[in-house]
């Protein structure tokens, strides 16, 4: 019954199963070196609606309603839906998933979001409160560029250190029991805490976000007794190039070297060179897009045995930006291994 | 072991026992007819701050700084902070409960995210997850009419079914064992889902939020097989006057009679008559000040044996109101109890 382990983390009893899931992304994750990996890509950014928050909250459906079909389930067989986004007030969720009407625990965690409802998710039904749970997260280039920076229209310069906010929602339908098919298992949890080095340059959330990532990884090493060698990948979500430096540096620094098993799926999802996005891809849907499409195949084909997966997210809003405040981190990770 | 119950409702085995908890309110709160009950008013809405913004991050910090004080526990005795508040990326989160370096959950269900918060917490105590969490939200009424509305600068008008958002922050200390002191018991909780009746008015939240209380409500009286009169009181967080015409309404359509033992912390909160607060208090803060301050405050003293506590949330942001979305509402329900 006690599922505690150490300071932060959770070791789950039972494994939770990875019953299935869906990424959907926009034309440019498309054109990347996962593109033909993705279960859907758009035509166009917009997907069809009048606005880039309208087109986020049709991934988070799009993608919602895949999972569910190669899953096998119906929204009424859904205990919880844990959702989010990066958006103010969730409205990308708020207007996207409520047509299922599966009782919701909203969640937010910037761009880390997809490990806290992965975290939240797996733990209700560990907890034998739920039998099903969907997790599900989005980001959109467009609605976040001109939530958090400017509106497309302006057409501002970006720094080498800047990352390119992924279009695209990916969604996992979790089980207690073992689905027809079964894509991976959750077995544990370690909580991040919000980190906070002083940055305050938006335009470099990759050096933002490194504290935090270091300071999960390094709680989860404490609190599992575990080592890097242990996992087949570390897979941060959006620390990009120049956060990825960071990371190993910080890292090194704590007696741990991690620059042989180190992934971050920024860095995978586009090719800076052809695609012009600097330091990485970054946004909510930049880890669940990369887990459902890239990671779990991975564990499902035998290539990988146990992951770290661990998002990484940038605490900072608009306001907050422009009133001088800092750009506090928060990472959470998730023990991921074959089913 | 399973804690499920109906579609959208959990039993717990056991019950979490709310050790203590904290409410910090500004000035206005403080004249109102729960004035004195609060644990601390503010001379001015600043609190010593420069931003409306830094301000409600003190709230949440203060909150959970006496909270703390009064269960005596230490930020090293608890496994998770729950936090969340109404402003875009819960910046008032970010930068308010940092210090404390405790792993977090970001949530977000606009002013129902205090029974959201206290529903996960306790979930993650029942499931074996934690021994102690806290859970804190908070709203602020300056910050919150800049985020939804205008600055206080451009000296808007409000109808008379506007509500006045709560500036204040309510922390609860939740554990797994009973406490030196123990305010209430948790023993149930019901899920809400989004619903959507298509209302756009956002000077009128009450009414886009009463069809989400109402759905809440209905399935908790059929998941838990109960009725109205099963409980001493059932509190929704900040309908307000309009929005609790409509909610006796719909639930009479349905077959419940509520009126007799229907509450609701914003009309508690302020009296409309001398603090030209029109329809009610609104807010994050507005549930969990009252719950802290005056529901405890009533199971304690052995008035009330067993409420429904609902707080209820409208899902609106202003790019979404700009964009000519409705605002539909959310509600989650614990069962509180005597202990």
């Amino acid at each position: 019954m006690d599922q505690k382990m150490g300071r932060a983390s959770i070791q789950l009893d039972a494994p939770v199963y990875i019953w299935d899931s869906a990424s959907i992304v926009g034309k440019k994750e498309g054109e990347g070196p996962l593109g033909l990996l993705f279960d859907m890509v758009g035509e166009d950014d917009l997907f069809g609606c009048k606005t880039w928050e309208e087109a986020e909250s049709s991934l988070q459906k799009d993608a919602v309603y895949m999972a569910m079909g190669k899953a096998g389930v119906k929204p009424e067989d859904i205990s919880f839906i844990f959702a989010g986004d990066l958006l103010g007030q969730s409205i990308a969720t708020s207007f996207g998933i409520s047509s299922y009407q599966i009782p919701l625990f909203g969640v937010y965690g910037a761009c880390s979001t997809c490990g806290e409802s992965l975290a939240l998710g797996a733990m209700s039904i560990a907890g034998g409160f739920a039998d099903k749970v969907i997790c599900v997260t989005s980001s959109h280039f467009a609605s976040a560029e001109k939530e958090f920076r400017y509106p497309l229209e302006y057409g501002n310069q970006r720094p080498l250190s800047a990352s390119w906010t992924v279009t695209g929602s990916g969604a996992f339908v979790l089980g207690r029991e073992r689905g027809k098919k079964t894509r991976a298992v959750i077995t544990g949890i370690t909580v991040g805490k919000i980190v906070d080095y002083g940055l305050k340059d938006s335009m470099n959330m990759g050096a933002c976000m490194a504290p935090a990532a270091a300071s999960t990884l390094e709680q989860h090493f404490i609190d599992y007794n575990s080592q890097p060698e242990d996992y087949d990948k570390i897979i941060t979500g959006d620390l990009g190039s120049v956060g990825q430096t960071v990371l190993i540096d910080l890292m090194r620094d704590k007696g741990y070297d991690i620059s042989q098993v180190h992934m971050d799926c920024g860095i995978e999802i586009f090719d800076p060179a052809s695609q012009d996005t600097h330091a990485g891809g970054s946004g909510c849907g930049c880890s669940a897009v990369t887990l459902s499409a890239f990671i779990l195949k991975q564990l499902e084909e035998n290539n990988w045995k146990k992951v770290l997966f661990m998002p990484t997210g940038a605490l900072l809003s608009k306001t907050s930006f422009n009133e001088g405040k800092s750009v506090p981190g928060i990472a959470h990770a998730l023990v991921l291994e074959q089913a």
